[in-house]
């Protein structure tokens, strides 16, 4: 069977339309985000809502829950739908709901967005103080049932403390090396390094704000990244995870980064001038684009192997890996 | 492999001791109450308990999901625990809630306890005004994803209207025939043949207030009496459901009867003069005196054939055609 093609990371308003998108990519999973700052109820409330569509489209969708869902994908022509959170949010300062969440299909969770929060620290704090207590006990139990630790928004020093404290390898689901684009939100070679030398997955984002040159990155130095990536930690440990946000209107960008936090705005990645969601590049506009991340990572010297591994054949082995019980 | 075990409801104070009981009765399966009046929150903590008891003592017991369990319980020498609700409370208002909580493990649910619900009518009210509109959407939700619809506690017309409009057989997991005692909780001929001509099942309960001179009531009446259903309905139908209340404390058989609705005592099946939980019959205290029932319906006259059905191959049965999808 061909290697998967598996997206780590959308955030998409989701549809039938934008399902049949990915049909159309032959995207065979995706990670989607589930919850940012929402309530355990507000989350199933969400998951409600990814049930009504997977009775209504069997054809287009199903519920991941483990590695074998994505040779099902495949096998059946689906895509698999897997559930994240990008905040601990839901859990509140209940470690009885890791397990609930997991029970409900939940296989990522970022330790935090982009605040501190009961677990660690977010990437825009002033002080980065590492792992709280709490944290340290979430980190473990996630361990235990199966639930990855994203690391995606946190600050480097929660980040290496994750990766240090985490008995299975962690994940940073969408982001680039800050090497390459000098974003706050992209990673240091100190944390590529200790992640992937841990076993660790990074997926690479598409979003304009982690890209070199943002909107008009082009899909060479995307691609030549990427080569430059894996000759320096390794191709198997890397991944995609576009952080798509197709067709969401810029309210929701404000809700993401402003959630119940704040009665003031607060701009996150973007500007007063340049407040809303940045336009995609024009080699990746929806899940159909994946052919030309492909085909750019051929031209960028990589070779088909690798580049199985990157377009999803790594995620793939990380999900058998990674989904089940300690 | 010998026919297993299963009694189909116990709300007992569980604790290791009352686990170790289940081994040395060599009890198979236990479907457990984890709602009567809890909100959906207050549900899940109570499967988080249950959590915390699985990882604690997987040596004498585990969640079970569906039928398979059962076996895998024999073949590995543990109980495995299913979970239901007495009444609705969990999923309020929100139908979606059906799935997220058959997707958590539970496995059955009545559309009432004595009250009217959102769902039907309790045995206790004064009108029993059937189905409500809620009520048949949520029996066809049930019946898509494979929670059964459990009728205990609810009055006769809902109860027969239930059992009419369910695409798939119904349950009454803990009650006996009116005819032998004409106790409220108890059923009539009408709703025990609609019952079991649509395939549903009867669990003979051992609760006082269902028996026949109440703690006073003999193994022999007990036996005789499951004996005549028998004839009269068919061995197939019908299994155990104890209602074993074992080590619970009189706060919590007031906490099922009045739960927050409200604020005056009601004493449901019992008196002012006997309010708290009646003591069992000396025949059956505890997990440990199944094989007192087993020896009496065989002294009663039941084959071994039919004797090993109903005491646990007929809800085995049960839950392989009732605990997935339609």
């Amino acid at each position: 069977m061909r290697a998967p093609l598996i997206d780590n990371l959308q955030y998409a308003d989701f549809s039938p339309e934008i399902f049949a998108q990915m049909r159309e990519g032959g995207v065979d999973a995706v990670h989607v985000t589930i919850a940012y700052h929402e309530s355990f109820r507000e989350m199933v409330l969400n998951l409600e809502k990814w049930n009504r569509w997977f009775e209504a489209h069997p054809d287009l969708i199903f519920r991941g829950t483990h590695a074998g869902c994505v040779t099902r994908a495949q096998e059946t022509g689906r895509t698999a739908i897997f559930f994240g959170f990008q905040n601990p949010s839901p859990i509140g300062d209940d470690i009885g709901l890791v397990e609930i969440c997991h029970q409900l299909g939940i296989r990522f969770m970022q330790l935090t967005y982009n605040n501190q929060s009961l677990l660690a620290t977010g990437c825009y704090e002033d002080e980065d103080t590492g792992l709280t207590r709490m944290g340290r006990q979430v980190v473990r139990e996630m361990n235990r049932v199966g639930m990855v630790v994203d690391m995606s928004h946190s600050a480097e020093r929660s980040t290496l403390e994750a990766i240090e404290h985490s008995t299975r390898p962690v994940a940073i689901t969408h982001a680039n090396p800050h090497a390459w684009h000098a974003a706050l939100r992209n990673k240091s070679d100190r944390v590529l390094r200790a992640l992937t030398e841990a076993g660790g997955m990074l997926g690479f984002s598409v979003y304009p704000h982690h890209l070199a040159g943002g909107t008009d990155c082009t899909l060479e130095s995307f691609c030549g990244m990427i080569a430059d990536t894996a000759g320096r930690y390794g191709s198997e440990y890397l991944g995609i995870g576009t952080d798509l946000c197709q067709n969401q209107p810029d309210s929701v960008v404000e809700w993401m980064r402003v959630g119940r936090w704040s009665k003031v705005i607060d701009y996150g990645e973007g500007t007063a001038a340049n407040a809303g969601f940045p336009p995609m590049p024009h080699w990746f506009r929806d899940n159909r684009d994946f052919g030309n991340i492909r085909a750019g990572l051929l031209a960028a010297g990589l070779s088909e192997t690798d580049t199985d591994g990157i377009m999803g054949g790594n995620w793939h082995r990380f999900y058998d890996a990674g989904f089940g019980p300690a």
